[in-house]
């Protein structure tokens, strides 16, 4: 198994101005072919920590990533660490890059400076792998085994997240070219509702029993639910899906409905796939989370073709008067309660004239109420044939309880959309 | 200056399952008392490479601070490390942490288990700060001169980002202390609407003639604009105080309404408090933001005392029934324009009664319409007053987008809600 280092160069990170989101983001994709990161480091913009940092990685390790280091003001210092390191005996304009300078540099209306031309210039020692969406371009320097005691490849690439994000499967594909890695397929399932550790008792016997090319990755996220990636390595593409498809079929049954999509997926994405297939109409009427549930479906684009809107009903007043729920309802049972989560979901219905709604009412904290703890919401969701509700209890803090509260409304939404869908 | 390295244990950095927030908190807290860090590393859960990393970084830093690797399962390699590193002859029952423990674990309703009591046992060559809100204590090792060639701390931390932020006073406050590093007074000025290059710009002439014994940092971020802090080192709080309140003072006038606040603050704080000061009530009405602006203004502990509710109007219909926008303004102006930017923020304001109200109408992308490019923006804002319209547009992606509209929205209406109680 090849091993690789990443080094994040730049003070922005130091400082901690900067949460760097580049190291995960690659590990994840070069992860993706079987290549294991050993190390991640960020040093500053200093000529002497690079030189020594690098050296020190290439002999550790067959792969180094490192991004930063390359905008306009301080390429000089990353580029010529990498040119002295490389042996270069000079930079070299690079016309495909430099086509791009002038796209981007246009299109904003500016002219092309010195310093923006300069980021087309690289040492003469490495390949170029074009930035497509920024100004500086990545460069590739191969060194033979005689210099770090094996091959060792060495990737520099921009710190702009986006532009980094954007050209890593170029990488992942001159990486896996250049290692002679063969196919390898990847197959997903996202479970959401159960914790990872939960899961991992569920499945154990399924995942002992999976065949030695299968490798399995636990991906959890508050949002999302836990990511089960099955990859298999060294294998044609139809191989591939056969050989995960069937461990797949066989963890139907144990997961059941936890199971939400057999893709990458989130649920937010996973319910506007199936509204849109069905000509159906989504709103919502949230209280304690506080329009997350809207914001998160509105992130996916296109959702205006399928949400049609919510109602914010903090105060009670707007429970009341805007989503109709009668005065009785909430003082017999209380504003946080299944029969109030119910009005609220059947109301926005009416309200929007939307086939489905999702609502809430609940406590994110800090502090409980009189009949509720802290961390308990009460989730509705109406249909045009039921309104059903749920009540969760969560023990996180203010924002994590509001997220906690988004993802189990979706994720209850989804259950019901599909169980009317299916009627 | 001291030297600080951080380094991070842990397998699920590495892959890229979790993205490394603890160590620019870390960074950013120590930053604070002008320590400054050289590197920052993650590494994975392996005996040989924590012992060789870590003597390697006492070598090189007068603080190491370490995240992760304390978890109930895998405490004993990163412990048994830290214990070989300082020639402990064994652990010790703390009993400080043991309470924490036996507290945390009661109150899930959870028994002791001997893997739970496990984590108060400590090296006898640390001493332990309490983590009083996770089962594993922050252990501190401190190294004589001869050992690494200079007198050199060691801080062992949790990997549990909120456990981590937590104990990060009580860290900073022990380095003090121990390094003999004198009172240090932080002022903060945030500054919103101007990009971090042309603030730099405009305060360029303030910032050259700041006293020596001033330090000055900027701290972007999208949704808060750019903080200023402004940090005396070896003071007394009243000094501190008056050098700082005056370098603001000639800031002001400089600045003018771009500052939103002079302590750490967020925008949807500082509306916050000066609705609730001022006993009035704040309403929504989003279109492209689709819940973002209410989302925030939720995440304000207390914020149910003065937000009464907002109107997620995506689809044209909500627009005009609910909101009651009079369709031919739709149709006169289109549905991005300040027209209907003016109804909506006058309609929520009416349907919920609250003194103040904001509204977006946009496109967040991907995508415009036949009469404005992706990234515009209208804004409304309502007051008993007047209705004030604004149109911003921003280039970024989808998601950055709608962040930029909704932190423009809640600046837009703290300027409004404060010129009105001015009045």
């Amino acid at each position: 198994m090849l091993k690789a280092s990443i080094l994040t160069i730049g003070d922005e990170i130091l400082i901690g101005q900067v949460v760097d989101t580049n190291s995960s983001a690659i590990s994840r994709a070069i992860g993706s072919i079987g290549i294991r990161v050993t190390e991640m480091t960020s040093i500053g913009d200093d000529r002497d920590t690079i030189l020594s940092t690098l050296s020190e990685e290439l002999h550790r390790s067959d792969i180094v990533i490192t991004t930063g280091g390359l905008g306009p003001t301080k390429d000089d210092i990353t580029k010529a660490a990498l040119g002295e390191l490389s042996g270069s005996r000079g930079n070299v304009l690079h016309e495909g890059q430099l086509e791009v300078i002038h796209r981007i540099l246009h299109s904003r209306g500016l002219d092309v400076l010195d310093v923006n031309r300069a980021q087309a210039l690289v040492p003469d020692t490495c390949e170029v792998i074009i930035n497509k969406i920024g100004t500086a371009p990545i460069m590739v320097f191969r060194f033979p085994e005689e210099r770090f005691g094996h091959k060792a490849t060495l990737y520099a690439m921009p710190g702009v997240p986006f532009e980094t994000v954007n050209a890593l499967p170029d990488v992942v594909e001159d990486i896996r070219v250049h290692s002679g890695i063969s196919t390898i397929y990847h197959g997903n399932v996202m479970v959401y509702g159960i914790a990872e550790s939960a899961l991992a008792k569920m499945i154990s016997q399924w995942e002992d029993a999976l065949p030695e090319s299968v490798h399995l990755a636990y991906l959890p996220n508050p949002l999302t639910g836990v990511r089960l990636r099955l990859s298999v390595y060294g294998c044609t593409p139809e191989e591939g899906k056969s050989i995960v498809g069937a461990e797949i079929a066989k963890l139907r049954p144990i997961l059941g409905d936890a199971i939400y999509s057999e893709e990458d997926d989130t649920l937010e994405h996973v319910i506007g796939k199936l509204l849109k297939e069905h000509h159906q109409t989504l709103s919502a009427a949230e209280s304690c989370t506080g329009g997350e549930i809207s914001h998160l479906i509105t992130t996916v684009p296109g959702s205006s073709n399928y949400f049609l809107g919510s109602v914010i009903s903090y105060a009670i007043a707007v429970k009341e008067k805007v989503l109709g729920v009668p005065p009785e309802v909430i003082r017999e049972n209380g504003v946080v309660s299944s029969e109030v989560a119910a009005r609220m979901a059947e109301g926005v219905r009416k309200l929007t004239g939307s086939d489905y709604s999702v609502s809430t009412t609940g406590l994110a904290g800090p502090g409980g109420d009189e009949h509720n703890p802290e961390g308990t919401v009460w989730i509705g969701v109406a249909t045009p044939r039921s309104t059903k509700t749920r009540k969760y209890n969560f023990r996180n803090d203010r924002k994590r309880n509001i997220e906690r509260f988004a993802a189990s409304a979706l994720f209850f939404l989804l259950s019901e959309i599909k169980e009317d869908l299916a009627k």
